[in-house]
């Protein structure tokens, strides 16, 4: 393999799905030779710039992320460095700022917030985005395309900009895609997603709910009826908000997210229809591991760039029960993005990744 | 308080419910002065005495458990120590076993098992239960009450045989038994019920399962379509198979409950009836929580008796989550038991609980 | 029992030993029909009561806690109530500032924090107290009684200000002191405390340090050579700074500390012999469990009021490990303060404890 | 790179290492497009091949794990595949028994078990191994290399036998190697090592200790002056057992070791001095991350194949605390194993292992 003539940068190199980030691409065997370039958040710059393993002591050692710094931002960096994809590690605020800029210096960019992954006005509601320019704005997201590969990956290798996916939603449209392509669902029954994830989802920022004492030894569910991962599902799936109910909860573990789905089919099935339906569509994805009636644990996929599925049929043939895993900060995140990048550059979608 | 004329055992004093029990029993004020007699398993015993508090050291210094013996079990010290209370706190084949003598024998028997919680064979089935004379066993079983006392208090107060209900049994059961009163569930769309427990539900037996390095750091599902605890709530809610999915999950916290009910209701329906119809049912149950559209944490119940219970309602008034807290080691199992003894005795229902 | 004629209030309430020290004095048997009186921290007041179980939901039940309110503080009410004993859970700074204040009302106090637990002025450094009126603050630091029982219970029983012991330091402090007592150390060869701490101990305002990923799967050392705590050890068991070291560490639990304590006996000495001097010196302390020779496990001690002791000792009758657990909310703060009250009061000093 | 002449084997790899051992055997550079033999322990072998993934669900996907199966031991197919290198992740009777025979065969062998890493009968004595033919078990001990490449690299590639470190020993080691060279100890004071590990290093049996109720919100010592990798510290430091205290904890982690060196130093030194003997002595070793005055976290090391070392020194220039950071499984056991087959190989020694 040789050093490739591509360049990437990375804004807010400072939260876990940052480390990640940073951790694959100082690894990615196409970029060997070539570090990625790493900003800070600006709120968290001083001007000053800091050795990534200040941030990130675990990254020490990493094919020398020792010498590797993080530098205040600068937009003149992009054009002298010759940066062809920017990663977004940054809040939705900011990303939805700064994409509109980036598109005109004519980066590609893969935007790991929430700022541009949903098309309908109502379900980006939530996120309580302000366009300076809302006609620009408004082109943009219509460009945008959203970065699960395995749903679009021909659309995600010519796009300028890639809305990389939630962690929960992908872990709950990779459950349910196989079956809504077949129309196998009673949608007039509902499905039901009870979703649980590791304390790192909730971010770096030290909180009530993050502190230890809350965290550990404890379960709860949050944002009931009201996350901002459901309008990803809803748009990405085609279905209405009566369609499914979707259910956070907060595991006392770092890492990892396990979504439990329950489908009411449309008529009586076999498992090995089940299973048919799920080889067959996830046939090229490898970053799917498919473990038919085996059902995946959390610990399995974390720490992995893999989406873990499987599924427990009733013996009705009708009430199913599909379980999918995945890590947060990889699938959920940090993997999924560079996914988007090697397709990006038409290299294989697992490469840097296994 | 006078030292009362009652004298109680407990079979099996050496799991993590049994330490529970011992606790609990130590600290009632209505049998200070009346230790319970401790006896151990029948195939731990191995003829000799040993201290409570080598069994569970942190047991040392509570009301004299310093001193406090476990005894070989042994059938004419129920006679002479005139016990009218046994609790069994030992595997179910063993419950199934010694409950007919033991009424024989004529004490009152709370049974921790659950070997006497069904009433259909069919459900009963999963336990592979043996019984050296069905007929009365069949007549046993027919007197047997099971012990969840908001529901069936007044006939506890008069049973020979309490069926101390099944942890996870004991959350759904309280989650749903007031909407089911006021049939406001519509059953035709199924109740999917996704719950999580702590690792001592397991037992104390190391196992694969129970490893560290399988339990940290991870979840799993278990016993999908299939949990023995699936028959309590049929019988006790009076649904069929088809109403209900039960799916059980391997939490990584010691000890805790927490299931996420999810019901679709007949019709439209405000917070307020909601909040009534669970306010009414529990009125005069001081061992039920009721947080109203506040949700429970697990956290907030471990180490208590209570079950804690509090709802969201989707904005359509039909989709309603109820979800139900408690410690899988007391309101699942100890804290009942001695519930159902206090009902046994005509004591005050939280007597000792507080 | 009769109600006493004693009314107690408690300041600082919100935090975590706040919590343990109000579920104590709710169910304290001696306290029975006469709920403390309850005052938030100055900063989190806003002038409003709030319920105690909005707090601490896990106190809800607790012996009518749900009728429990947390006023803002008045001066005036501890005349109007007839408090006679003040709890303070309150940042040293505060301490500081009120106990002057609060012993001019004449009423005497039980103070949590660091404030008054040192003498000599070099260790207090370390707090950077300032006072308002030196002169009276060091005629009160003179008066005022290091809370440790099992040293002090004569002296506490007649203060006015009882300095209740930081948590690290009772469990150091009783490893050590029946050695020192009988000079049985070489202070020549040098103490070395190795002391292991849950994540309650850093409080509950949420840090990077107590954040649920640095906290978890983790262990790390702080405030090495330099932990407040040492001033505690050198006063209390009359060593020099270069007679001890003491290293604390953050374990990723949320409750109990674990001090390995390592010592050099001044000659040969016998199981026996140590076994006797710890016998002998705790004979009286009913808080104090000894373990002999077999080690304390810091599960044990938990959620209980009792610091546990055991030790090893090695071939040569020399090289000596004493291991020390307690629960650093309990022993090390909540229950110690009730230790206190009780003695101040005249009456057991486990009452309430077991 | 191309693929080598080498072809390796690994025996007993159903464990925690030999599951790390695995990952990074797959994915070593030098060893692409030729996977290892594996090999299950006789006693699970049952005559059958399972894959890979079926004992390690975690390692699927990884570099075509998916289609590697472990075989019942032959020892006919080290000949025919030519191995060169065997690994033996097997417990220490089965380590003792079959080196002998394994030499013979004329393969190269990295044990990593405690079989062959004592030249001394005494510290052996702990073993209890017995040898089918003493005299030719001696000669190989005579010939076997303490496998830390920081201390013996020379040895180690030219060696028949490598004795892979305890991991515990590895932390300690390094954390005074530099400083018994320099001969700064005052040893007379005694050297105390406070080492704390996650569960992993019990191994994958389930027993009472590693149940997760036990393991879990607990802290315990054991081994208490009777570890078996003390003797390890007395032979690759030069001392004697009363110059040196190690005492091991049980951490409510999974993986991970923390090793808290408490040194008395000869002479008052100053902090520079220590920097500079540790850089010095560190600096050809890759795998050695040195941090100076920052003390290293537990965090940092764990999924690395890196030591970290960090100090204190206290301002008298005498007391001094070394803190040892490594993972159990990877430097502490399957990382070292590879660094040691790197040498063999004569290959870069950190190759794999960044």
């Amino acid at each position: 393999m040789t050093s490739p003539p591509h360049q990437t940068a990375v804004f807010g190199v400072s939260g876990y799905a940052g480390a990640e980030l940073a951790r694959l691409l100082l690894h990615h065997p196409r970029l060997r030779g070539r570090a990625p370039l790493f900003f800070g958040r600006p709120e968290e710059e001083k001007g000053t710039r800091v050795a990534l393993t200040d941030l990130h002591p675990q990254l020490a050692g990493n094919n020398g992320a020792g010498s590797v710094t993080v530098e205040p931002f600068r937009w003149d960096a992009l054009g002298k460095q010759k940066v062809d994809v920017v990663f977004l590690a940054t809040p939705h605020e900011q990303s939805r700022a700064w994409v509109p800029k980036l598109l005109q210096h004519g980066v590609r960019v893969i935007d790991l917030s929430g700022a541009w992954r949903l098309d309908e006005e109502t379900n980006r509601a939530i996120y309580k985005l302000e366009d300076h320019d809302p006609a620009a704005a408004e082109s943009i997201q219509q460009g945008a395309v959203y970065g699960l590969p395995e749903l679009h990956r021909e659309q995600i290798a010519k796009a300028k900009l890639v809305a990389n996916p939630g962690c929960y939603a992908t872990s709950v449209i990779l459950a349910l895609a196989p079956l809504i392509r077949e129309k196998r669902i009673d949608l007039g029954h509902g499905i039901v997603c009870d979703a649980k994830s590791g304390v790192s989802g909730a971010g770096k920022t030290p909180t009530a709910k993050t502190h230890f004492m809350h965290a550990a030894d404890n379960l709860s569910a949050y944002s009931v009826f009201n996350h901002r991962h459901t309008g990803e599902l809803l748009e990405q799936l085609g279905l209405q908000a009566k369609d499914i109910i979707f259910t956070p909860h907060l595991l006392p573990i770092p890492r990892g997210i396990f979504s439990t789905v329950y489908i009411k089919l449309q008529q009586r099935t076999t498992p090995e229809e089940i299973d048919a339906c799920f080889r067959n569509f996830y046939a090229d994805s490898p970053m799917v591991r498919w473990y038919g009636t085996r059902l995946p644990e959390i610990q399995f996929s974390v720490r992995t760039s893999y989406c873990d599925l499987g599924f427990a049929l009733a013996s009705d043939g009708q009430r199913l029960i599909v379980v999918a895993c995945l890590d947060n900060l990889l699938k959920g995140a940090a993997s999924q993005a560079v996914q988007n990048m090697n397709l990006l550059f038409g290299w294989p979608e697992q490469e840097g990744l296994a």
